[in-house]
């Protein structure tokens, strides 16, 4: 069946247009990097860089034989040749034939006005260029993909000139066409209507690359596959100048799913939010929590409706099946959520128990208890594990704080930091005390507390808080109010997020600490076992 | 010109569906300052919340009449009466007109498969139950806006059906009718054809109500809309359930901009960022930089090419003016733009000023490097008072902190507080100490601080805090990042909000309460003049 499915070309550019995106940059490694990630997921192609207009591109590409590629090719990004030197004597084309990938993409002008006020060219002398730049790649045995910059743009201001460079990058003898959103101001219905339009007059596999400026380049995407583009340009994580480009992770799951196209090696998608998430660590760039698909809240039910209803049909709330793409459901642990949810998550930890069991019922009332106090469980998945263990009975604290003191003071000498922290801890029976300073209080805290407990758990060394939230819950008392704080803990290879609330920020903040401690002490005894 | 320019209603439905997004919550004066923020933006209508299966929602509806809004209407929402329960009868309809709203949002199956499933109701059952609900409030004189949740999937399911629930809703009175895209998994041609078949069929006017799960809510909002709805729900900043809804914010632009519709009042447009960012903040809830029209790289660029382009001619790398959304181009960044904005608001202290005096310049600089640094004035207009005053050379501080030193620890004996601060002043040559206990730290110092300086000044005696928010601003370093703290404050009669950031949260609360005491004492000042 797989055989018989329909071939979509993806091209990834995350380092090349993903690179030109503010707060983007990547190193040599960086860049090596992304391109086996890419390679382990399957597109087609990896557009890496400009060699000619920049000297650490040319490395990347020297570099680049080291790299043992299962599936992508590579290829090299340029402009047409300049305005009056010959092909053969243009230093860019020369620089991309070095870079020695086996494909090139050459982009051109296709509207009047950028010919005119950018280029400073004449409209005929444009279309030669870009005729002489395909003519001569060819010629040295590259593939060459044609970027029409601005077609959308062009066919607006001068619909039969931007056809005529299509034409005459045709009969140059370009591999693919491929028609750019540059300004991302076109929307999803004229997408649609020029793409059949050129599909009559064009016999060279036609391609989208489309911008999110007005938030439609992947509906923009969609509708260029279903009027007939076979080749889809843009970068996995979605990011690249202004608003960024196609999200290809948002993208190939609807191509795959939805349209019975084959995007990437089958068994790839799967892996699609794991590799995605690694790129944009490489980036240094979060996935947003709400991106179609990979998101950690992509398939989040909360309102207890669509929890119920979930659970008696998953398609009545779910447009795919989350596996599908590697996530998974998540019933949201709170008041609206109900006691289906909680049931559905206890068995996790204890697969006999079912929705009647009392330990449900009064986990669902505890809970009813807590959140109207301001505890929240919907991101601190981890602290909801301990609560369902000391209701099953099955939770024995490893460690109690038997005392701790922060002190903040102003102003300090250049010597010290402003807050220090001391603690005292009980560990079976045994006393052990730290202390530490920090740039702030909780900073401070959690450095003493690791401090005093890696004597008796040496496994902690190599845990590191990741992330740290605080929420005042209800202003009215001001900074009487109570304050929730989420801490999200990392041990290298995975996350766990945890939760504490209280009038006091640095009570909040050391419930929070406690319950990922003992959460990692939980693994990391249960993995011995 | 205005006049001639098509209406499209919006309805805002940050406060219902918005809600159920992970992570989002809102307190009863959460909820009341984003109505009068969607208020002051002018959008149709307001979805508030669902009274009868949320007490806290109710309480909001009771306090709405102490609101003076300008432009829209508010509506509450709920679903179709019960099964075998007379509308007169059912409890969830007798909490909607309670409510007291103008109009009424009733959300009613026009799937099959849920009608059986998760209602376990007829089909005939269930067209009798929208009839009833919409007869019922109509004769209860309320304008009523029918969702048909799961309309998309109702239609591949059983088209016949689903339109037979339209055409129900139709006759039984309902002003809007809403095609509602609940599971998120439609694309936008079938949007557009399923939309210009009920257009013929179906006299009321048409709405959509997109989710984002493919990435394509606005691009399925704009087909709905060109193929001829003139009502669209969403949520300006884009978030709810699971991958959010329709982002409002970057929908309205382009059917504003590029549709030459009219979504909210003439001269709004302008303020959509500012009041999106504003909602956000209310959420703790950060807007992408990336997002379409409003978010702060929309309009950067960075490709030498593209700067050199956009110089010579802006439409070359721009879809639309970034002045026109309030948003302005990142090379000209403290420029043009954003200097406007600042004589603007400079005026309100000192008329005289004009946008090329010195001190707009040199405040625009200080700003660039402030917001570098993490401060946000947006919502701390009396901090950037401050500022301005200092900037004008015009602002002496009332008073110095010498030192303080805030102390927190545990346990502590039922009979002091576990947080304890003292704190040494001085104002006008005189030194005062004082010291406090409260429940946090932050309690604590505040508490101190109004203390040592309540002789010199009696009039901080009717002072209080009515509101502490903190924002960690970048989770990475976690416990060492910086935090914002965000204060309002109040005599009673009026509020006014001051910012502090810093890596310690206690230093940034003491910036943020120093400014909201010397604001105060500087109006006092300016009132007995």
């Amino acid at each position: 069946m797989d055989s018989e499915m329909q071939k979509i070309e993806i091209l990834d550019t995350t380092l090349r247009d993903g690179a030109q995106g503010e707060g983007i940059s990547f190193s040599l490694r960086d860049k090596l990097a992304v391109t086996e990630t890419l390679d382990e997921l399957g597109v087609a192609w990896i557009e890496a860089g400009n060699p000619g207009s920049n000297p650490k591109d040319m490395e990347f590409f020297r570099s680049l034989s080291a790299l043992k590629l299962k599936n992508s090719k590579v290829c090299a990004f340029g402009p047409t040749r300049k305005k009056g030197v010959k092909a053969a004597d243009d230093n860019m084309l020369r620089c991309l034939l070095d870079a020695g990938t086996e494909g090139v993409v050459i982009f051109g002008k296709s509207w009047d006005l950028h010919v005119r006020e950018v280029l400073h060219a004449q409209p005929e002398e444009n279309i030669e260029m870009i005729c002489d730049t395909i003519v001569f790649l060819k010629k040295e045995g590259r593939f060459v993909i044609y970027d029409c910059e601005h077609f959308f743009d062009g066919w607006n201001a001068n619909a039969s000139y931007a056809v005529s460079a299509v034409k005459a990058a045709a009969q140059a003898g370009a591999d693919r066409i491929v028609l750019c959103d540059t300004n991302g101001g076109t929307f999803p219905s004229a997408v649609k209507s020029v793409v059949e339009h050129l599909k009559k007059i064009c016999n060279v596999p036609l391609g989208i690359h489309a911008h999110n400026d007005c938030g439609v380049a992947l509906a923009n995407s969609i509708e260029a596959v279903q009027a007939g583009c076979t080749h889809v340009q843009g970068t996995l994580t979605g990011f690249g100048e202004r608003c960024g480009n196609t999200a290809l992770a948002a993208l190939i799951p609807s191509l795959e799913l939805k349209m019975n196209l084959r995007c990437i090696p089958q068994g790839s998608l799967i892996r699609i939010g794991e590799l995605t998430r690694r790129i944009a660590e490489i980036a240094n760039v979060i996935i947003s929590d709400d991106m179609p698909y990979i998101g950690a809240h992509a398939f989040s039910h909360k309102a207890g409706m669509h929890v119920d209803g979930v659970l008696k049909t998953s398609r009545s709330f779910e447009h795919i099946d989350p596996q599908a793409v590697g996530n998974e459901r998540h019933l949201l642990m709170s008041e609206v959520g109900g006691r289906a949810a909680i049931a559905q998550r206890v068995k996790k930890t204890d697969p006999s128990i079912h929705k009647e069991h009392p330990v449900i019922i009064s986990l669902a009332e505890k809970l009813k208890k807590l959140e109207a106090e301001g505890w929240a469980y919907e991101g601190a998945d981890a602290s909801f594990e301990i609560l369902i263990r000391r209701e099953l009975g099955r939770y024995k604290p490893f460690f109690a704080i038997e005392a701790y003191r922060v002190l903040s003071e102003h102003p300090v000498s250049d010597k010290i930091q402003c807050s220090h922290a001391w603690v005292k801890v009980l560990v079976d029976g045994q006393y052990e005390m730290a202390a530490a300073e920090g740039v702030g209080p909780v900073g401070a805290l959690d450095c003493a507390l690791r401090r005093a407990l890696t004597r008796f758990f040496p496994g902690l060394a190599k845990v590191r808080l990741e992330d740290y939230k605080v929420r005042v819950i209800d202003g009215k008392d001001a900074t009487a109010a109570h304050v929730r704080v989420l801490i999200e803990s990392t041990d290298g290879q995975r996350n766990w997020n945890t939760v504490g609330v209280s009038a006091d920020i640095i009570d909040a903040s050391r419930a929070a600490l406690v319950d990922s401690i003992e959460y990692m002490l939980i693994n990391e005894m249960e993995a011995v076992r």
